[in-house]
């Protein structure tokens, strides 16, 4: 049978820089073909130095160029900062320098020349400037360690969860209800908009549309999860989320990442404990696999990362009710903008200082009034709070939301009519209550707060690869 | 400090029935307390059975359940099927029955009834049917092994390319560039339908919209991808993507995921290599972590299932040149609708033709007539093709599109302009090619298609939890 010549297997070829840090003794006088982009040129006239990152870990590595080994020797301290290059040579190990190894070229192959003009020379960049080419800034220590901290953190969520049996559920992205009520929605939609098909009472005929009728964005996959998790147990979702608000501000984007596990059989208390459980293993395995990543962080970004963090993973969360919480915070109400009192929703300032001053730890408050919670949280034996429990850490507030949901069918039927909405928008939701219903509970977890509280970094466009926020979907 | 009461924790008291089937010698003897619905309930007036199914496998557990023993056997016995049941009782080996254990129960509470018209009663249902109780069929055998082997392969692709030091990048959904051209978009928009703002000209004024100009959702993520490959080398995309074609048929929906590696330094030899690499990984994986769903596809949906999955994973995919395909497929023009000739786009009958016919094996399809390809697809030496590889597979046709990308700055922008397009359009894009640009490669799984082939189910709206196709959108 005819088969394609073979072009080389570039990908399979190569040894990256991570791998030669993690094995050193090995590569120890191994030669080696590295492939990356130079981050520094010092061309010392008879020989030289390049640092190289090839983007397998955040370290560069030291390459060593000899006049007299290189053939090119002038054309490769002639590159700028940015070429990417082929560099075959041998490993030495340099036990007495201040890197542990580096490369001794025998060829240095130019494969894509950089110019003068590139935009990462080396003095720093403000974030904001960085923002403008953020095609560019993954290649910068700040973004390659937040990007690859934001990835190594997905996959410890992935594996939390399957590690104990819950069932990862894509729930729908575009959904034709507005299931939570929360906050202002995209429309999705193929209608010709220069030419709007109209009922006979003039209003937009979306029967027409793709879907046959009015469709948004998601803004929570919750009760697509409870749905599955009435079948599976446990589940967890893991996808995109979106809010059409108009807020410009450094913790909201439009279209953001979100976690939200839903175990049946499970009380708040249960629900705690999980979300405690995974916000501990997430830290450890950051920790664990990211410590160049998090040094940095921790020496450019945020002084006390690192010991923040570890007394995190290593401490119990607060537990705190509503009402216990607002007699607490009305003790300092002299020093909030916003006065506590019994039945407000809790600001970001309330819920800092309560983290932040008087738990100094992560704390979840539990039992919220009714009135400020959604409709499909248990309602509490007094008949005036309900199962909710918000989880806040220090120097972020509200990363977690999460509650025991309403399992009984006619006090679920009659929040709903409650609140105006019409029951029958709600068919399948209440049928969960008709047919095997039984406790469960579940929470959200927004990950991109979860990588600002993880990374330092105090602006939610920094930890998403292409924010999406007000006025902007560049790139 | 206050605590909030602890009201039980039940997520981390009840014993899953996997962990029973999983441990069974020591679970043996031992109380257990599982909770779950009823699949069947057996009453022979003074002893019954119950299977009963937690989600957590996909196996049930016997009940056994004795009118001397339970004070409520009466209400238990009456249950309808569905019902949430929590049971108290022993583990007993029963080595010489059917099922390996049976639980003992020692009491029996109904966490939550269900009702004689219960739609999933014990009579086989229709997939038509079930698509209509969307929210209920996860609980049905066929669903619930469907959707636990999704979620298994999408961790399984997850620790594939994490094991591999691949960043995980989420690229953005909402999009202002059609990147692609492919097939049709969604508009995403928050203008006010009823009253759409107008230019002077009369048509639509965009830069009155969420984003400052018009937007849509996404149709890949390459592009992006592209942009953190030539930052971090190894980079994948997990999310979902969206087709807004009015193609109603069992292969396509509106909203599906789909896998996006893109690796720098790596032509496309070592792209099919990644891709077979990883689809090997993907079946071994479910076949070792889901025997009892496998067993089930291959019984129930297809008999040759497993067979033909084991000889993909231990055999080499076939690699042919689109020009080498198209003689082996002329010389069989006679069996097809549409006749084969140099430089047509191939057909799905075409595809299988040579995966089941020719190849009897999953194949790659290389290099391409250029203009039937994207614009983003290295031209090879030829000037005629382009370095394009998909991965045809049996049963399913085209599962992997994939190629080396144009890395030479004046030969994409060539190609761009050719094809009408705006090179100031792809202003961020062509920098990459300007600033240590580099050969790389990618390619595109979709994710549905995998699982429709790891399962045997035949149409797509089977394998996602709840699909959206043209006229669609409930739950």
């Amino acid at each position: 049978m005819a088969t394609a010549k073979n072009r080389g297997g570039f990908a399979l070829e190569r040894t990256t820089i991570s791998q030669i840090f993690a094995d050193q003794e090995q590569f120890g006088g191994q030669t080696v073909t590295v492939c990356g982009w130079a981050r520094t040129i010092r061309d010392m006239k008879t020989f030289g130095f390049i640092e190289l990152n090839d983007g397998s870990c955040f370290r560069n590595l030291q390459i060593v160029m000899d006049a007299n080994v290189l053939g090119n020797y002038k054309e490769i301290a002639g590159q700028n900062v940015g070429a990417a290059l082929i560099v075959t040579g041998t490993v030495v190990l340099t036990p007495e320098a201040k890197q542990p190894l580096e490369v001794k070229a025998d060829t240095i192959v130019v494969e894509g020349p950089s110019t003068p003009d590139y935009p990462l020379q080396k003095k720093r960049h403000s974030v904001e400037y960085l923002r403008t080419i953020a095609h560019l800034r993954p290649r910068t220590n700040l973004f390659s360690a937040a990007f690859r901290v934001r990835s190594v953190a997905a996959h410890a969520i992935h594996t939390f969860f399957q590690d104990r049996g819950f069932v990862y559920v894509h729930t729908p992205i575009i959904t034709a209800s507005d299931c939570e009520g929360a906050g202002e929605m995209f429309r999705v939609t193929t209608l010709d908009m220069e030419n709007l098909p109209k009922k006979d009472d003039g209003t937009v005929d979306y029967s027409q549309d793709f879907f046959g009728k009015s469709a948004n964005l998601t803004v929570s996959g919750q009760l697509n999860a409870e749905n599955f998790a009435m079948a599976f147990g446990n589940v967890y979702t893991f996808g995109p989320t979106f809010r059409a608000e108009k807020s410009n501000t450094t913790r909201h984007a439009a279209e953001f990442w979100m976690i939200e596990p839903e175990m049946a059989f499970c009380d708040l208390a249960g629900d705690m404990d999980v979300a405690e459980a995974m916000i501990k293993h997430i830290i450890n395995t950051v920790m664990e696999k990211c410590p160049d990543e998090m040094n940095f962080f921790n020496s450019f970004v945020d002084k006390g990362l690192k010991e923040r963090l570890e007394h995190v993973a290593s401490s119990d969360f607060g537990r705190v009710t509503y009402t216990e919480a607002v007699e607490l915070l009305k003790q300092n109400n002299d020093k909030f903008d916003y006065k506590v009192e019994w039945g407000c929703d809790l600001q970001t300032e309330h819920e800092r200082y309560l983290t932040e001053q008087i738990f100094k730890k992560p704390v979840f408050v539990t039992d919220y009034p009714r009135e400020i919670k959604a409709f499909y949280m248990r309602l509490n034996d007094d008949g005036k709070t309900v199962a909710a429990a918000d989880c806040l850490v220090p120097g972020i507030g509200e990363i977690i939301g999460g509650s025991q949901r309403e399992e009984r069918l006619d006090v679920l039927e009659a929040r709903i009519k409650e609140l105006g909405m019409n029951p029958e928008d709600y068919w399948w939701y209440l049928d969960l209550r008709r047919y095997g219903g039984c406790k469960h509970a579940g929470f959200g977890l927004g990950f991109e707060r979860m990588v600002m509280y993880l990374t330092g970094i105090g602006n939610i466009r920094d930890v998403l690869p292409h924010p999406r926020t007000v006025g902007n979907a560049d790139f």
